[in-house]
């Protein structure tokens, strides 16, 4: 094993990313997750999300302790009392977060060594559509403009390649510029 | 103007919807929005979204006082150490909240009153993908499964019309079931 520091880049230890990477190599079938979340409304536009449990690497997961909590709301002029993040804005924190999880990955896997990844995004929306006040515009953003800072250790040119390989990985990413099937089951309580 | 207890259903005022729908027909102007989020990399896969300004009906707001934060972690199996919801669990909780939001204004403006809302999402997804050891598997969920729990003062033909409304009118649902254009831009720091 390599001393503690030089293993560890970004927050993340290299030793242990290589051992996973070969890992999922070998043993294809621990690939396969489910993430899972449980959300129950509350008042209005004042819903909660409840996030704990997943299946992934061969099996249930019991490291995690604690269930993690997220709100929702609207501002009043969308008819809320503004409890939370309304959830396009929770979209946007999904894809901001991916994108540089991604990103802090990869350059630890190129042992770049970061310090400062920075993101503003922005999301067009014409809320006519999910208002049911028009058909002729979408329901979501019509388009999305992300932009990062980044600051490292590697010249500009290395550090534009990361930003492009985290695009070229990130899971949010892909399913929001490509989009996922979505199957909704209803049943009266 | 009514008894303010006949105006609110499910904690929305008809009134007030009413008021807004009218005023974005005739003003197809002030449907125009603008959400944003800021995110900041802390350490390794924790990463934290500010998300307060936003633009909408014809003015920037000024109604928010406080900024909403969300933190973005992995659990260890996938390299973190477990300091919020998964960025794909966060997608999961954007689905589910705005279906939830979408599912309750639209039973608002239909006079049911709805006494519970529960949902629980699960997202299957070969990590191999996005952690870079497979070309052949995608690196976001391959699918997403949403089962609504509703209960209201309708019978139950009207409440499953009522989630399928809601699929035809939410924002998230849209966006992750058919994709937006992303654009990233990147600045070295």
């Amino acid at each position: 094993m390599s001393p503690v520091l030089d293993r560890i880049r970004n927050g993340v230890d290299s030793e242990q990313m290589y051992g996973t990477l070969d890992l999922l190599k070998a043993n294809p079938e621990l690939g396969i997750f489910q993430f899972r979340a449980h959300n129950h409304w509350i008042d209005g536009a004042h819903n909660r999300s409840t996030i704990k449990a997943f299946y992934g690497a061969g099996q249930e997961d019991s490291t995690r302790t604690q269930a993690f909590t997220i709100d929702a709301g609207e501002p009043a002029v969308l008819l809320g009392s503004d409890t939370g993040a309304n959830p396009a804005e929770a979209l946007l924190h999904a894809l901001a977060a991916c994108l540089t999880t991604t990103l802090v990955y990869v350059a630890a896997a190129r042992k770049v060594r970061l310090t400062e990844v920075e993101s503003t995004l922005e999301g067009d929306m014409d809320v006519r559509g999910a208002l049911g006040v028009s058909d002729e515009v979408r329901n979501g953003f019509t388009r999305i403009r992300v932009s990062f800072k980044v600051k490292g250790d590697a010249p500009e040119e290395k550090l534009r390649e990361i930003v492009e390989r985290a695009q070229a990985r990130s899971a949010v990413f892909d399913m929001v510029t490509n989009g996922v099937p979505v199957e909704v089951g209803f049943v009266a309580g």
